[in-house]
């Protein structure tokens, strides 16, 4: 694709480097904001140059965050006691989309998966593991996706937390083995949340 | 959908603005976005607000530039007394790309569509008659969509161009009516360059 102006091509071609953005999207999304006034495209590049540089990661829980603890964490009003382990912060938003969760969560940043790569040292299960021991946590409750890398995930936690107090459940599988959570509509994650089963059970099931 | 930061809502509701993109694509769009490091951000938002400050369009041809005249009217290689009248920018380049085409250009900004409130006035109408008339230009080639309002449009300029001695041709109708230049493969296309009508004949033969 041969452009006519240069600051166009470099504008469509950071465009093209997101995920899904062919380089005809791209074209589409620039003409687009070609057409905008300057102050609100102005205002697009700030807040996506800002939000990069500014937010943070919750010390706590590694959820993202706009000051070093997330707004989840700070939240009284929020049983601190019970933590929803996920994959990522899509799940974070997905889980809060269905205002029935109101505990606190814990993000790992991915799921145990050795043919990617990724063991257990590239996840925060050790931040977890500490914060449950340091916190009295009541109950862990696992919301990963169903599949292999997911159940190995819960498997190796699980078995840190064996000499601890606490009760360890995983969602109910309302979600189709091998499907993706994120994807989940509100009703069947907000079930899956309330018929949350024993870890125990649900590993001696398989 | 709740964000558990305002500046990564900020961004997402950004995104969310451009066409095609929902609430989902856009936060996927910004997370990932928020794995990239700051300078590779910085960079993507400053492409995108330069772009809209700094682009220009040609006082020529109403192409895209970055300077006065765009770098298709500027260059002396490119047969300048031939004009192929499109109808937006995105079809400059989809003729750039097919590399038949070694004439210049003129955008018309859209083409006339009574139902949608866009006549005549609303476009670059004028400027291409009077550029046609001064330039003595030898052939003006028609390549607007193939449907009743490119239709209209053409029949329209070319009886404002009657008293000239330019030579009015059309893209032949490689395209199926109904269908958009656009989306065209590049063989179509050239195809119809290369195989060019006289306007009159086209006219006459519907
Ligand atoms: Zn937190
Ligand atoms: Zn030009």
């Amino acid at each position: 694709m041969q452009l006519p102006s240069s600051l166009l091509e470099n504008a469509v071609n950071e465009f093209a480097k997101l995920p899904g953005i062919g380089k005809k999207t791209a074209l589409r999304l620039v003409l687009h904001l070609l057409k905008q006034d300057t102050d609100a495209v102005q205002h697009f590049g700030d807040s996506i140059t800002k939000m990069r540089k500014e937010i943070k990661f919750c010390q706590r829980c590694c959820n993202i965050a706009d000051a070093d603890i997330c707004s989840i964490c700070a939240n009284s009003m929020r049983k601190q006691d019970i933590i929803c382990v996920v994959e990522n912060i899509r799940d974070v938003i997905a889980i809060e989309s269905t205002q029935q969760y109101n505990g606190t969560y814990h993000v790992l940043g991915g799921v145990i998966s050795p043919l990617d790569g990724i063991g257990p040292d590239q996840l925060t299960i050790e931040t977890l593991v500490n914060r449950i021991q340091k916190e009295h946590t009541q109950e862990v409750v696992f919301a990963l996706n169903p599949n292999i890398q997911g159940d190995t995930t819960i498997y190796y936690i699980q078995k840190k937390l064996q000499s601890f107090p606490v009760k360890v459940t995983t969602i109910a599988r309302g979600i189709s083995f091998g499907g993706e959570l994120e994807y989940a509509d509100e009703m069947t994650l907000a079930r899956s949340l309330q018929n949350r089963l024993p870890v125990e059970s649900y590993v001696a099931g398989r």
